[in-house]
């Protein structure tokens, strides 16, 4: 079985317009829209046949990361659209429950706590629309402000709490990027690094020690500058290594090139990578040397050689039925 | 003839993907939508069938204020959506040029002076695209900050030099609004309140003895509060009266009240009134009363007694000609 | 009986040099002013030779709002102006208390909440000097920053709290204007439309029934621009049409235009206007047209033809009797 | 012959309220008062009599600096403001030519450069009015702000461009106080010691050989501080000693202790230090000890038994006029 | 017996280096010093000479005040450094417990509280440590920023609180500047005036009777400007005295100038001064004129001829024994 | 010959005092530090000794980048660090002029272009003192506020023409990090990668075909997340694919991971790739696997089979050599 833990949501023409209205009057009087029942049916055909031709069995959907609008103000902005978007996945994955997981958007806002709007949206989508995880984006300000605290500070534990209490993993994904120097597909891996050495960097794995936290994209930098942290942490004096520390994170293949997918199953180990493409998406481009497209990674992981068969059947599927509690109970 | 001097542009959901695109990713690459000729054909056609609904012959069509994102940082991100939004509007008028007109939005943003990117846009859809004349927003920020000098100001002027250069009115119609307290339909009203008492207590129309302004929606709050600033005005010892002044002044007739339209044509005078109804727009819903749309003027003008044919004629068509020089050409 | 219910106080020398103290030390060790009796039996005079020049027989007033200082920092700077003018009121009234009656100035500033200072002077002011009602100033910060939020936020509950606790009415009217392009007069306009369109918006009037509210000038542009709100209404599928919602609120008939007040009659309805003139202030000025002050709006209301004998005497006197309950206890 | 350098102006009821009109319409539309000539006489009267009470004969009145309010914004406030007060001193000098001089306020306000207002008005005052000098407020701020540059900044170069070129000194001295910590009296000692610290540190004096500057109320804190800045200088191996630098600058005799005018004639040597007492002002109560007003420096100056009768000339007269070269032309 | 109650201690390269790394790395993962016994020992052994060649028998030793980085940002920089050098200090104070006391640097920032972190660090220091007393710096902004409020605000009453019930006096002494036109050595000079300003104007001393504060250097500018707010003090109607209410506080003699220290010892009497010369510091230079460093301050004091012996054993140590009463429990 | 291009300078504790003295008093009255030639000789012998322990020939020595000080204010402070930095590196140089080179610091300043203080210091360390490179901060506000322009913008554009114009190489390496959340080590990664984006996507090697630019530390993410950058770049239509844009740039292998290096030659190619170790810094740390230090990166190059001897030349000596074209010119 294939699951493919990372991919977003299409939308409907009407999403679009909805969001138009919100950007436009601010969330200032606003009615959330009505998308016909077969608008939805055709995204979420159109997701289908995505996955039928790469074979994935299983996707979990969360919202297009970068149209989250976390730092347009006022929050009451981001907050009604990630209503929107999450109540959008939930439709698709109940005309579909056995291909399609929801996971939730969470309605973050510049240097907001957690502990109110995100809280509240997360238990909404997992009790109410029964999703199985949720996207945790470091900067809600999208570089439009200095960043709130590294995800290693008790700014986040509401977060946390909520988390452990519903048991459902938090994928590390930022959201849109306001700087002119830094595209929002090159702040995912900037935030990713920052992400993974503030935690590792706290007491959060001891107050939380059933947080389970994913980490996109391969895990930002951190996999291809190990040396540099091994060598921090020894001049620091850390009791665990570094490689050791890591293994307290997730982390996924969404990083589209065969090198780097083997460095980084050799220092996270194959029990701690799960399988996850974001297609369609940014890797969804047709590769001229392999001829086909740069997220379609089951053949990448399935060439490289040296994992056992049991290694691929835990990338695939097991690590993630491990990791995502609900998403599998029916079974 | 019938010339409905303010009405705003359709858009087909390719757009709205397009103005996601830009508010996602903040104008870092990013290519321009291909709109199918199809769908700009689609959005006319709309456009007709509602013009035709309630006899209007000529339609004057800008951006969508209310979508111009003129505060979404950077700046790029309003330019390339301008941009977008001019050129949509440029292909509707090819189609049906007897039945359109041009007017462009501005790429204006915060506090950015007009002299570099909005007067090199105003020129390109005037010289280039054949368009008649502009949009004014007062207030690029939307609310979000404090706002850039008043319309009488020197700020304004390299505006004022291209708009008199090329001989096109400007319509003053404020954008969208960040504030909880003021939706962007209120802003409208306030900001053309400000924008007649900045311009008529400055030197401006001394400075620029052609520019040519229409205040949108009669005028905000001005003919209502008269004797306030007639009041004003003598106390300040003025040489010529408020309601001379106001003569410097055109005003549209999109009030959907018929009383106020009255008094509106009393105080501003028939000459100074251009037919307007932002039609399909806020005032796109029946009136239980009527028993026709409030946005449906036409039968309104005509149902004031105490207009003669001519002031009617004026109203509907002869005012606008002798305004919007560069819209009848070719006649 | 003629009762104007909207005046300002006319102040003797030793406030305004009071008043320079306070800008000039901000009030950093200080001392209050001794007004001799003699200087405020003067401007006491001055304001009822003003009454009598126009038959009014009882004035409602209130600290000049224009003076109020409510963004000059710190805020200790309004708290002792504030108190300084409602003492002066106090002392005014004293000495007439059949021809004058008490409206409180607030201590309010930028964005500090009501609950504390602005509360305890109210309470001191009724309780203590008698007083019947209170001015309301939406935007205390004057337009020298972003404004508070709006009069439909919670943000302001502990002033109704305390106005319904006490049953006093409050009077929308804005201070001063810092921005160049919007004088404090013109200010007065805008903030009066978006207190009715923030507070109609919200469930203000669900939380505190008993709340008064009057909105001076007419009500801002709000009547003028009728049809707009009244179709966005019905768009938003409002249950209860604008203009019942209007029902909620109190105006005062200060608009120096016939045309205009009677647009205000028919929008808002008979019973729920107010008679108040403002007078002496802006429309002290003679109307060369009328030859009388602009402010002179008794032979207005009069010259109103459609008006019954019974519509008069609740604009002039009953409306705002059953109004300000305080007000005439006595009689 | 006395002359009191230091000294400001009494202003008539009508300045004060033109200050509250402009402090509360922030310069937007507004007319300068007219003053009667009854009012300026009565003040000038004031004046008179304060001077012949303690002996002075001729008195170098200047707008009193709390007042000038030069970081209320916007900055056309101060700039009517101090126009305001330079006039009326003008008129009060024309009334006594041979009791007053005039020393002119400046239009500076915040952080702006003293190029265009401060020098026009300083122009104005010297060359129009016949003013002999001018206040220089080194933080035009008042606290509300970080300051702006140093005194030994080329900020501040277009003035003493000016000063030198029309041979006019300046009085260093702070205007009003926005520190609930540091009232405008205290704050006045404050920027003097800064002003002497860093036009001593500068090029200053070497860029304007001709400057003359007077630090105002004894110098602030540098005369008693001396050791201090005397021992840096030796670190830094300055070829000057500090005392020797003093030289550069003039002191008055502001500062009513005994004790401290003999500590200021010490370090800053007899012929560097002017007569001023700033009466009436801040040292105008009655002093227990003495019996007399603390700002009825006279005596105090003629009680120090180690100074000559010339060096009392030079106080009282002689280096007043040698610095003020404009102030006894006629003589 | 001479005690020097004011210096500042001498750092071994070793806390150079540590410095330089937590402004490098901004106290973000850190590991505190190890400076060698040998390292201490010669930075005492250096404190040591000096003391013995100006002959003072005991020195009180606190952090170099331009060096606490108060305003660095983040917080938790000076919170690691300023616990740095008061462990340096108690190391030093171990070595020879007959010729030092420490006197504790405090971790203040910015506008932050000091209820949690700096009382937290004043406990340490005093409790386990052994430490007599501490520094305040009434700016911890160091210029950056408009200042906390003034040391008479309840915001410091946490302090006082800690430091009354700790019995430490606390010598008001201002760190580093980040103003260009102040530099730290003059803004010690205006601190103190504005803490004693703002202490005397304050009724901090009526709830906290015990608080024990020393003005360092002499007290600023006040005792130089007694006049002004000896006069002040009258027009407000004081009941006691400014000099009265002075008695308050204590100074020290750390003011390089005999004429200075004279009229401190006047103004403030004999037994409100404490010796203390900051050596070495800013006043050790060679004075030309007396051949003896600026901060040899012994020859000084002894050479005033009008104090008694019993005036200058207080000075010198009697005063001191008093109130620092945890200074000589052994004895 | 081994040429080790990426390491910084070890200072004597004259230095670090001197930084303490410049972030005391922020560059206020300051004298530059006298080393005396034994410190300097001290500090070569230890880097020497470094450099022979592990073969490296030549080493090119900068500034301690984390110890710049690019955003302590006011900018004079970092002028001066800088200024002494790079006097000390050319000292150290002097006295071993075959075993060093000089890279110079630049006095790089938060928002301030490089057009004065930056391209002024640049040109005194080439051409007064013998300097063969220098270091690029790409964000000199270190994280404390938001950083300026991405190094593809013109803001840069002065830089690159001091660059090109003197033919010296510039090392992308940031400095310091204010930032809680992402300490210096890992800020260096994130900036490199944005480095990377940000040149590639502009027109700067258009317009500066000769620029020279080398990535520290392997190129921060970016050959770890070639898939990402090679799918973008196809959907934007790009006519080069990414993996030739890439061979624009040189990278060092400051990377302390065999498996990273290897990825990094692949993926840059063995002509692009330049000897560096950073040794002594972050890497000096034990590797308990290997037993030798992980900035000890000659063996590991070294044991890279595929690797020819040619490759081994250029990467230790050969690539260096062309690059630098200054650094070897006597040979």
């Amino acid at each position: 079985m294939i699951i493919d833990s990372h991919a977003h949501v299409v939308m409907p023409p009407h999403s679009f317009r909805f969001m138009a209205e919100l950007v436009g009057n601010r969330a200032n009087p606003s009615v959330a829209p009505k998308i016909p029942d077969e608008a939805v049916r055709k995204v979420a055909d159109e997701l289908l046949s995505t996955m039928d031709s790469v074979g994935t069995d299983v996707q979990f959907i969360s919202p297009r990361p970068y149209l989250q609008m976390h730092s347009v103000k006022p929050a009451r902005v981001t907050e009604l659209w990630t209503r929107h978007c999450n109540d959008l996945i939930a439709r698709i994955v109940a005309l579909h429950p056995d291909r399609f997981r929801g996971v939730a958007g969470l309605p973050q806002c510049l240097h907001e706590s957690p502990s109110v709007r995100v809280v509240a949206e997360l238990k909404r989508c997992v009790e109410e629309l029964g999703f199985v995880g949720c996207l945790i984006n470091p900067d809600p300000t999208e570089g439009s402000e200095l960043p709130p605290p590294g995800l290693g500070d008790p700014f986040w534990h509401p977060l946390y709490e909520a988390m452990t209490a519903l048991d459902v993993p938090g994928l590390i994904h930022s959201a849109g990027s306001c700087s002119a120097r830094e595209s929002y597909t090159l702040k995912f891996i900037n935030e990713e690094s920052i992400a993974v050495v503030s935690l590792l960097g706290s007491d959060t794995f001891e107050k939380y020690p059933n947080l389970k936290i994913v980490v996109a994209h391969g895990g930002g930098a951190i996999p291809y500058q190990m040396g540099r942290f091994r060598s921090w942490s020894v001049r620091k004096g850390d009791k665990v290594t570094f490689d050791e520390q890591l293994k307290k994170l997730h982390f996924d293949t969404c990083n589209y090139s065969k090198d780097s997918i083997e460095l980084l199953l050799k220092v996270a180990g194959v029990r701690n990578v799960v399988f996850g493409t974001e297609k369609p998406g940014t890797g969804s481009a047709r590769d001229p040397v392999s001829g086909r497209d740069y997220d379609d990674m089951k053949p990448v992981i399935e060439s490289i050689e040296w994992l056992s068969a049991q290694d691929r059947a835990d990338i695939f599927e097991c690590n993630c039925r491990r990791l995502y509690s609900r998403a599998f109970k029916r079974d």
